[in-house]
C-alpha cells in the first residue's frame, strides 16, 4: 500500500512514522520544505500509484477546504481522499459533494490519541463508502493499536459518521477531564486529612472503578509536579467541544456535563468576570454588600 | 404593640426606625452601647409589659445560639422570642424546644429586604403556633411594605416554616442574580453589536417579561458605572446558598440553576483553579498542548 | 401616522390594536383573510402614505425571509421594514443588506410583553439607523407603556442590535423561571414544613428581593392551581434559547444557569432519558445494582 | 494472618472469598446464619488470635455505628477495627474516639471495585496509624489486584482519610458516568448518521483518549443490548455522590460536572417534575403558551 499524506504537523509526522513502521509507503507533502518528502503537491500526485489515496491531515476549516479544493483538481474518477483532521462533521457533506462531482470517493476519519499515538496506536472512527474502507484497511490497521481491530476501529456509518463520533468523543473527553479535575480539587483542598495526593490517585490505578488511561497520566502529571505549582488553570479548547454542545441543542439533547466542562474553560481564561461583576454590583444594591474594588 | 429587639447591626437597627415609624415601641438591646436602647439585658426584659415579646435579630448559628439560651432564662410561660435572622430552618427545632421546657412560646421569622427594608418595608415569612402570630399581627404589619397583607405576609407553618421559605427565597435569589449577571456578560461582549448595554437592561424595566426589583438595581448600578469597571467580580456567600443546596440533595431535587449560581461565586474567589490546572496538566501529558506556566 | 402590518397572529393582532388605541393608523395584512384588513400584500402597500413602512410580525426563519423579499420588491427608496419577530439577528444582516439593494431601510424590534403587551404595553429594543428610529418613534411610543421612554424603549445599535437584545432578554428569561421552578419544587417537597406554598410566594410580591412579573405570574398559576395538579412538566423551547448559547460558545462566556435551564427543558420532554438507561447499565455491569425493566 | 469479618453481603462475601485464595485466614459473621462462620459476635471475637483484628463490612450509618459499638465492647487495647463500608469520613471521627477510649484503634479503607474485586482485586484508599496499616499490610495486598502496590493501595492520611478519599473517588466515578451517557444519547440520537453505536464505544477500547474500565463495562452492556431497550432509565443514588457535593459546598470548591451528574439522577426518578410544571405554568400565564394536560 502506497498513500500521500498532506500535512506533517504533530499528529501528520506521527502518523508517517508510525505508517512506515507498519509497512505502509508513505509520500509527506508539507508547506515546510524541513519535513516534506516531495517539493510539491503534483509530486505528491505524481508519486502515487492509481487508484491514488491521498489522507488529509491539516487544520480543520479554511486550510482544509482549501487544500481538499486543491487536491479535487488533481485527482480523478475512483481516487480517494480521507480528511483525517478534526473537521465539524458538517463540513463532511460539502466536501464529499465537491469530490464527487469529479468521481473521487471521500472518507472522513476521527483519529484519537494524541502525541502517544505514534507508539500506541490510533483509535479511528471512520465514514464513507463500504468499498473504499474496505479498500483502505491496511492503512487503518498499520495506524490502530495491535489487538482485535474492532476495539480500536469502526465504521461508523456513511459520510460524516467518523467526525460525528469524533465529535462526540470529544465531548465525552472533557467531561471525563472535568470530573478528574473535580477530584483533583476536592482532595488537594483537605491537605489537613489527604496527606498524599498524588498517591490516592495512583492508587486507583488497578482495581478501582475510576481506572482510565486519563487518570493515568494525572498520576504521570502528579509526580512530576505533585502540586500542579508550575501550571496556570488556564485552558483552551479547540472547537470539538464547542460544536458537542451545538449539536446537543440542535438535537434537544440534554448535555449538562459536558457543558459544565466547557464553561469551566471559559472561565478559566477570564482575568475578571463580567458576569461577577454584576453580581457583586447586585449585591452592594440591595444589600450594602462590601464589593472589591478593581485596583 | 411594646416588643424588645436583641441585635441593632444594619438590619437591626432599620427593623427598629420602621416599627417605631408605625406605632409599635421597641426598646433595642445591643452589646454596643453607642446604639443600645438599654445597658443590660436584664433592663430590656424589665423594660417590656407581660407577655413579654423578644424579637432577636443577630448572626445564625453560634450567636442567635448563646442570645436564645441566655433570653430563655430570663422569660417565662405565655412569652414569645421570635427569631428573625437568617438561621437555618434546623436550628428552629432546637431552639423551639428549648424554649418550650419553660413555656415560652418560639416564632421564626424570615425576613427580605436588605437595606431598602426601613423605606420600602420588609417581606416576612414567619412559622410557629397560629395563637402567637396572631398576637404579633401589629409588629408584623408595621414592619411589611404598605398594600395588602398576603403581599408581603406569609404564615408559613409551623416552626421552622419561616425560615425554610427564607432559605427557599435566597436560592432563588443568586440563580436571578446569576440569570441577569450571564445576561449582562452577553450584552457587554459584543459590544461591536449593543451600543449602550446600560439602556438595554432600563429598556426591560416596564413593559418586558424579565422586569423585577434586581433588574432595577442592575440598572441603578449601570448608571453609577457602565462598564462596572470599578468593581471586582468577586463574590461572597452567606451561606442560606449552600444550604439549600444541601436540602435540595436530602431531598432529590434537581437545582442545577441554583448550583451553578453558588459555583460561580466559588470560582470568582479562586485567584487560580486547581481543578483547571489538573485539566491543563492532562491536556499536556495527552496532546502536548501547551501549558500557561505560573511565575 | 400610517404603517402597514403583516402577520396578525396572537401578537400581530395584539400589536395592531394597541397600535389602533395610541392613533396609529394601522393596515394590517394575513393570510387568514378573516383577520386581514386588505385583500392582497399588494393592497397593503397601495394603502400606505410615502415614506411607507412595514413591520413585519410572522414566525422567524424561512416565514420571515420569505415576507421580506416579497415587501422588497413592492417597496422602494426611502421605505423601511421593520423585523419584530423573534428573528436570529444573524438574520439581521442578510435582511438588511437585501433591502439595501433596493435603497429600503431596515430596522430590527426586539419585542418582549406576550398576551399582555397589548394592555400593559410592550418593551422595545431596536437596532439600525438613527433617521429611521427617530422617525418611527411614534409608533414605538404608541406600543410600549406609559412612563419615561428610556424605561421600554432603547436604540441598542447598530442593524442587529434589536433581536441580539431580545435574544439576551430571552436567555435571562428562561433562568429566571428555572429559578423560581426550583424554588417552588423545594417548597412543595416539604409540605411537611410549608404549609401554604402558593402564600409564600405571593408574600414576596411587596418588599422581598425576588419580587418580578414572572413571580405575579407564578402567583396567579398556583391561586388558579395551587399544587399545579392540571399542568404536566412539560415545557418547550422556541428557539432563542438555543441561540443565546450558540452565541455564548461562541464568545467564549460562562451560561451555566442559562444552559441549565434549556436543558432542563430538553429532559421534561423525555419520556425515558437514553443517557440514564447507559448509567443505569453502567451500574448493573459494575455494581450489579438492579436496573428497573422497560416493560 | 487471621482476621474477622462482620458483615457477608455482596461485598463481604466476595473479599471473605479473595482473601482466603490469598492466605488470609478469615473468620466471618453475619446474622444470617447461611452465611455466618460462626453463630455469634462472641464467636468470632474468641476465634481471633491477639492482637485481634475486626473487619466491619456493612451498611454505614447507623448499622455501623451498632456494630462498632458492640464490637468495641469485646476488644481491648491493641486491638483495630476496620471500617471498610462506604461510611462517611466525618463518622470515621467518631468511631475512632469511641473505640480509642478502650485502647483500640481504628482504621477506616475505601474500598473500590465493584463485583469484580473477588477476581480483579479491589484499589485500597486507607486512613490511620502508620503501625496499624503496617500491620494490616498482609490483609490489604489479599485484597488488592496483583502488580505493585502503589497503584492500587495508598495510606492516604490519618482516620478519615480512607473514607474521605472514597467519598471524591466516587463523586468522580459519577462525572465519568455522566460522560460517556451524555455521549451515548449524542450518538444514539443521529441514527441517521451513526450507524454502529456499540461499535463506536468498542472502538475507543484501544489507542483513544477515553479508554477506561467504565467505557469497557459500557460496551459490554451495549454487546447485550445495543439500544438498551430492556434498561429503564431510571437511576438510584448511594449517598457517597450527595456527600461530595456537601463538602464541596463547605470546602467552596465548584463541582458543576459533579453536581450535573447528580441531578441527572434525581430527575430520573421523577415521573413528573414539579419545577417543569411551574416553568410551564408560567409560559402559560405570560405567553398563552399551550400546556399540556395530566390526565
Amino acid at each position: 500500500m502506497h498513500i500521500g499524506l498532506i500535512g506533517l504537523g504533530k499528529m501528520g509526522a506521527s502518523m508517517r512514522a508510525r505508517l512506515r513502521e507498519n509497512d505502509v509507503t508513505v509520500t509527506g507533502y508539507d508547506r515546510n520544505p524541513d519535513v516534506s518528502d516531495v517539493a510539491t503537491l503534483q509530486d505528491l500526485i505524481d508519486a502515487l500509484p492509481s487508484p491514488k489515496t491521498v489522507w488529509v491531515m491539516v487544520p480543520s476549516g479554511a486550510i482544509t477546504k482549501t487544500v481538499i479544493t486543491e487536491v479535487s483538481e488533481l485527482l480523478g474518477t475512483g481516487d480517494v481522499v480521507i480528511d483525517g483532521g478534526n473537521s465539524r462533521f458538517s463540513d463532511d457533506f460539502v466536501h464529499a459533494a465537491l469530490l464527487a462531482e469529479k468521481g473521487i470517493d471521500y472518507i472522513d476519519a476521527g483519529v484519537s490519541g494524541g502525541v502517544w499515538g505514534q507508539e500506541n496506536g490510533f483509535a479511528l472512527m471512520v465514514g464513507g463508502s463500504a468499498a473504499s474502507v474496505d479498500r483502505l484497511m491496511p492503512v487503518f490497521d498499520a495506524l490502530r493499536p495491535t489487538g482485535p481491530r474492532e476495539e480500536s476501529f469502526v465504521h461508523a456509518g456513511e459520510v460524516g459518521a467518523g467526525h460525528y463520533a469524533k465529535m462526540v468523543h470529544n465531548g465525552i473527553e472533557y467531561a471525563l477531564m472535568q470530573a478528574y479535575a473535580e477530584g483533583y480539587e476536592l482532595l488537594a483542598k483537605r491537605d489537613d486529612i489527604i496527606k498524599n495526593v498524588p498517591g490516592t490517585f495512583k492508587a486507583w490505578q488497578r482495581g478501582s472503578v475510576v481506572r482510565s488511561w486519563l487518570l493515568e497520566l494525572l498520576v504521570q502529571a502528579l509526580e512530576e509536579d505533585p502540586a500542579l505549582t508550575s501550571i496556570e488553570g488556564y485552558v483552551d479548547d479547540s472547537g470539538e467541544g464547542r460544536w458537542t454542545i451545538e449539536e446537543a441543542l440542535a438535537n434537544a439533547v440534554p448535555v449538562p456535563a459536558m457543558s459544565a466542562s466547557i464553561f469551566a474553560r471559559f472561565e478559566s481564561r477570564q482575568e475578571d468576570s463580567p458576569a461577577m461583576k454584576a453580581v457583586a454590583a447586585l449585591r452592594n444594591q440591595f444589600g450594602g454588600h462590601a464589593v472589591k474594588s478593581a485596583e
